[in-house]
């Protein structure tokens, strides 16, 4: 069980997008920097972000991203829901090509629901506020000011 | 965010043999003509099994499979944990190859380790008993007696 490397960095775009202050830029060549992912990798996915309403994107020169709402409205779990759109436990969970001849009658398939819905719930519990409560921490670990 | 496909048929394969009463033994191609599922990839899944000491498999003629305890001493959260062996939720689950920055000080992992340990523990409510309570549903379904 994994989340996908798309969604761990697009995490890591948002928390460091979300320690700017009001109106200052993040570049994607710093972030890339200091995570060591391709600038290319970062551009498919601040796309992805901007798409989703989580990141606003300016052009230009001086252009740069910024969290599109403060960090405090902006819900992991959310996050995570919107960038996984595969939650496919068992073979029962995608109608479309399931063919488990229990799966009207299988508490299993309940069972991973409630689950799902526990890791959700303590997800659901954070905003990226809280991912960067340790900013100055987080600031030395990234190695910039 | 999925299971592995050999989980999923792992715990199909717990759910027919739990059905059984005490001595009765299943066969691999009985599970396979149920679940239409191959019988070489069932044959890995109950090698495995039988390895984790979950399946106890008699060979010969008037072999087969059983449950190596009662149903109701097999938990559903340990058999999920034993057969995914991969929880690498982000980078830095893996300390082999992780090389993200601010895994030291990073609040998210907390959270998802959280959020995991909220999915297991419902499932950890869960015995393989609990899964054929509605044992005459889980047969009608199958289509056997």
């Amino acid at each position: 069980m994994n989340l996908k490397k798309y969604t761990d960095y697009a995490l890591r775009v948002l928390i460091y997008t979300g320690m700017n202050k009001e109106g200052e830029l993040a570049s994607i060549k710093e972030i890339s920097d200091v995570f060591d992912i391709s600038q290319h990798h970062l551009g498919k996915i601040v796309h992805e972000l901007t798409k989703l309403d989580l990141i606003v994107s300016t052009r230009g020169r001086y252009g740069g991203i910024q969290l599109a709402r403060p960090a405090e409205e902006i819900n992991v779990g959310k996050v995570v829901r919107l960038l996984e759109n595969d939650f496919v436990l068992l073979e029962c969970f995608d109608k479309g090509t399931n063919h488990c001849v229990i799966s009207p009658g299988c508490t299993l398939k309940h069972a991973l629901n409630k689950a799902l819905q526990a890791f959700f719930q303590v997800l659901d519990g954070y905003t990226i506020k809280d991912l960067i409560t340790n900013e100055n921490e987080l600031r030395e670990l990234m190695g910039i000011k």
